[in-house]
């Protein structure tokens, strides 16, 4: 979908420190846009499966191999658009706000 | 389901720096036990929805508010069971090597 690919793993470090730091290139800048459209996230497969690392009472811990397949709808200004990528990133910033990168096909 | 929680975001930087350090606990390290077991991770919506902070022909970063409810069915030794949490993190770790952080109820 891209010929210079955003790079989602910047986009959260930024998010979660800077939210437009002056080291970004004027063509990145460019690239990416401020949007506030509904995002709804699907994940390709039923079930993740991995290999657990560490069980406890409280957690567990575990990893896969591979891309996870996602299909993300975009609602913006009464249209919808719907784009495939792979998770890149999912974390908790503060209380229960999380931020999501996806990298887009 | 515990009474001294794991701390799965501690667990998450364990496992990509130091799978032992030697700052942990003697009482922690008795409640994480190491496992190989086969673990199915689903999410409990078939959607998760959040905002756009920002979109790019290569990416889309966004938020999300509130638990993201998932069931994790744990395949070890020729028995299955299957417990409820919610998810810490998701994050590339090295290559397509993926790690998972889920906190359980």
């Amino acid at each position: 979908m891209s010929a210079v690919p955003a790079d989602p793993d910047d986009e959260m470090t930024m998010a979660m420190s800077d939210p437009d730091p002056v080291e970004l290139g004027e063509r990145r800048r460019n690239l990416r846009r401020p949007s506030s459209a509904t995002v709804r996230l699907r994940f390709g497969a039923e079930a993740i499966e991995g290999r657990a690392e560490n069980v406890a009472p409280g957690g567990v811990l575990f990893f896969t191999e591979g891309e996870v397949r996602v299909e993300v709808e975009l609602l913006e200004d009464g249209v919808s658009r719907t784009v495939t990528g792979h998770l890149v990133r999912s974390e908790r910033i503060e209380g229960e706000r999380r931020g999501w990168a996806v990298e887009l096909d």
